[in-house]
């Protein structure tokens, strides 16, 4: 086999195109090549797809993905966390590396703002050998520095596409933010991001979690993932009734901690009335620019708030992430978000039914 | 003597009346009667006669306040450090007192939140006696549980009333923040407040503090107080270029934590995008609702900002006050601040000095 | 009903006494008067029976005690957290009050160090009206400010007693270390202190949880309430043993979290050891002064570890631990620690029983 | 020029012998030969000669250096701080590299316990090219991926090599701590990492600084350094005397923070009793092991304190202290420090110098 499938960006808003590369002759020291198994859709990719991201075409979407080793590099003998690698294993990756270097990696410990920062699947062009830096793909191609960890066997596939860069971005956000030990929650949003950060306050010791979203299934979903209340959007329709129900579940005050997982401003305005007086807010949800919304920053001095952002994840979170999932797949069935397998060929019908909202989560499955 | 001149807030907009109100002829228990020795006007006082604020009248107003002993209450026998208190010792005290056993206080240790507190020269009218309950008046009548200090004799009353209110929300602020040793800071401000947030970053281990604000009095102030750079809003007048000027002092990144002590909803935007990636931004400086400013909160996720809140402080942040200004009265001339005193006859002249910008700090010491 | 029975500790060492004392005919403003429902028998209890720390005797033991309120005093109308309070309902109290006042309480947030502070059961003597300041009878008299909590009806009271003071020490130790998500934790010991850690670091977060010690009906209670691994002091006896074990589980680290519960002051140097470099011990067990070790200072230096002190608990913990318990029934099922009932006649025989460890724990059952 | 001069450390606590050795010919890329300039003495020197700690020989040693660029690796164009460098630019480094990747440099963020890191002067035999991996020779190597900082001109040598180790150790213990602003400190010992930590201490936002240490010229030094009290051991002779002074000048308390700078495991004891209840212990002394003491783990317990280690120091705390020493030479003259100067030849008599505690600090400057 010397050239593999990929299906590739090649102009926003227009269909994906199947092409087919050369796979590279020979590995760089410390690279590998995988065999995908399972791509995730992500919504990022959806609006990469659009063009609301800077990004150089052409381009092979994917960044969550599953594979299998295929050759290693010389050198390339153990994962990151030491376990020896070889021919065969499953494994998974970090789409991005920091360097490790500069001022954001080593001076302000803020690895996730390197700026040469750069993730599969989003900032490599796949005109160039080796081509392969996506995983709507047959094959990927994993740069030397790449933080690959083998999988346990006793974690199925589904459950770490389905959740997918949520999770550990969601990981990261409660890291940053900080929950208190029964600290009452409330998580505004239940798509991908509004779920795993559900899950992680849930195991993060959150006592009472509120979760404020649609549409029904999704919020059907929230239940599953242990929600101890849902309000949903499409019945308690105005800012005022939301403020309200949850004042009323949380004694009256608001909660401890809100985590904003939704990306609309507006929702950034409603989230710091939902906290209590000193709480902590965190929002998670606004990766992309959706622009500007109508603040009133008194509320932040005179309620006391402590506002955190965070962008992304760093390796440790993807390590916590597949052991969390290995050991919770009962309380927190990210598998069940994987809802449609498509082919590598139909990876537009993926693609669109994420767009559409059809499906919790659709997947690439190469034949 | 039997009764004792105050100056009172009758209407919003009017001159305040010059009244006479009885002495208490005994005092309840823990109570202390005081007589002032000199009263700061504050920025709030001006806002609260302009009716911004939300309060009762008839109002003394008057919440910076250096007095000496008159009488004390049964029981009242040492200040809150346990220092014993006797007739004619010099004193201070917090303005406002909270409850100590409400949600807030006791459970979430946010005791400035508690909804019980009340604050003196704000909060109790006058018009029922022990009527004293402000600084703008001979005497001062001090509520069982006031948090009183007894002034060490080599701290000038000058400069805890040039300090004013303006230090101790300062000090609450920059605690509920954290400076880390060397951290550049960026002050919006140079009122009491931003002058007060400069010296205590300064003292607390701030590397390079850049001071941005005006007019030109004030900043020759903040570089007496330290300031390793001023930026004049009169000559840097665009946003761009202060945030150009702020990055070029940070190495190209930003300030590693921003004081906001101006209270202009524009400020709070500008004052975002002064930080480094992964920084901290104090909101301090919005006491009163200034309305609402067009805000991204993309800023917040894609920066990794933690943003804080700080309301009013606490009794240990004045302890901490004066003894920090006992001892720094070198390297920050609080004292330099009281520019103009006025009798208690003419507390309307004091109020419009401060009003019209004329004085950094204008005080009333009754005859 | 004028009088009421007491099981009172006159001499160190020696069968506790019934007595019969007097009931307080009227109650002052903010106290009340309680009947027992059950009072627990705690490890502390056995030593102040045998004189192991300094109190003042006669006493009535017994600091673990849910009741059902008898009398109010004037102006108690609510419990801490708001709820109205009436006769007949169930109730728990904080056994220990601060002045709320002094340099710990309110300077440096330190409540529990606070010099007032006196617990029920433990500080006070009985032979001064109103008599009833334990839980070993069958009435029990809270002064004005104690933090009273109504129990909701579906906790059992089987849970609070069986969790006793055992889990708000846990609850503030663990608060004062911080667990991070997903951190591997070593609890030192399983009495009801090391079981009421193991629960607090399960829900707070942690990933897998290691217990320690014996005997082996304890470690069947630690796997119950989710240890992930138990070590078996009687079959693992060498120090240098179980150190290979816990890094054996911990990918050769050692944990990131160790909680000393033991009290013993070998188990200190040895779960110093535990600590994975940068890690964090807790130790918690350490009530009585148990003497000295030979303990190595360079071990805190050179593996940078982060060593915790806590001290009893703060009212905010028991209202955490009172919804805690009442919302995790099934997986920490602290109602099947309270293993044998006694009335009040046989104090001596619960007492005993705890004792001998021949229970988890014993507890008194007023007829 | 293609040999240069070395003092050689071949035996344990025999005289180090001036050795001559090959300069490389050519330099691996992003790897630099500096040209000596000054080289510190550091106490830790002393130790190694004695070989108190396990390193190898031959050995030169010397990690507290200043130097200037002879020679650049290809790709070597900055320094870590992104400032050009160029042949003849004076430089400092830091003396060890972590490996950037591993389970404590990435996963826990703890890369001074990093398992491959070797330090310059301690960690390298001399007996392979390129030989010159210490501070007591003509030249030095820098490995690629050394972390070096031009200096400023404004930065005397003597300052930085005054400073030392000591500095950036204390700088990093002090982060790990925390201090809070106004906090009472107390420094145990006056020896360069005690007067370090007196330093970061004042300038971190600490009140009273209290130094406990000797001989009568050290205390001297800590004064002028801005110490507010000194307690001297040779006049405050046992541990009693010592307590009683501490909690006499921090108000019956004790301190808020305890700096341990000493390295006698007894001053661990006697540090712990310093602070106040809830307060702050940091061991910092403990860089060698010097054995056991009697410790009675139930103080940790009672007294609510937090105990720290910190090892070494990252790149970080380099950058900071450059930048400090530049800005405060007046408040804190480290260049006082440097009390003698000795050549190559004799890097024997500026050991035995510093062993005899004759000096401050010795250092060596090759003709």
């Amino acid at each position: 086999m010397t050239t593999a499938k990929a299906s590739v960006l090649e102009q926003f808003n227009q269909p994906l195109q199947l092409r087919e590369f050369a796979l590279p002759a020979q590995l760089e020291p410390g690279a590998a090549l995988v065999r995908t198994e399972m791509a995730g859709i992500c919504g990022t990719d959806v609006h990469l797809w659009k063009g609301q991201l800077p990004v150089a075409l052409p381009l092979i979407l994917g960044h969550e993905t599953v594979a299998r080793i295929e050759r290693l590099g010389a050198g390339l003998e153990r994962d990151w966390t030491g376990q020896p690698l070889k021919i065969g294993d499953r494994v998974a990756w970090n789409s991005a590396v920091s360097c490790g270097q500069c001022y954001y990696c080593a001076e302000k410990r803020q690895p996730t703002r390197c700026p040469q920062r750069r993730a599969y699947g989003i900032g490599y062009r796949c005109d160039q050998p080796p081509h392969f830096f996506g995983g709507y793909a047959e094959f990927h191609y994993l740069w030397p520095r790449t933080h690959i960890f083998r999988l346990p066997d006793d974690l199925p596939t589904e459950s770490l596409v389905g959740a997918g860069c949520a999770l550990i971005t969601a990981i990261h956000g409660v890291e940053r933010t900080g929950i208190a030990w029964r600290d009452n929650v409330v998580v505004q949003g239940c798509g991908p991001v509004g779920l795993a950060a559900l899950a992680v306050a849930k195991s993060a010791g959150a006592g009472k979690v509120i979760v404020i979203g649609g549409p029904k299934h999704r919020l059907e979903l929230a239940k599953k993932f242990g929600a101890d209340h849902v309000i949903d959007l499409d019945e308690v329709r105005d800012a005022k009734s939301r403020l309200e129900a949850v004042r009323q579940l949380t004694g009256g005050y608001g909660a401890d901690v809100v985590l904003e997982c939704v990306g609309i401003p507006a929702a950034f305005v409603e989230g710091a009335e939902f906290c209590r007086d000193g709480g902590k807010y965190l929002v998670l949800g606004h990766y992309c620019d959706a622009g500007t919304v109508a603040f009133n920053p008194h509320v932040i001095t005179r309620k006391q708030l402590q506002v955190f952002g965070s962008w992304s994840s760093e390796p440790r979170h993807l390590r916590a992430a597949i052991e969390f999932l290995r050991r919770t797949q009962k309380e927190f069935p990210f598998h069940e978000l994987v809802s449609r397998r498509y082919p590598i060929e139909q990876a537009n019908e993926a693609l669109q039914a994420m767009a559409n909202w059809q499906v919790a989560k659709s997947v690439i499955v190469p034949a």
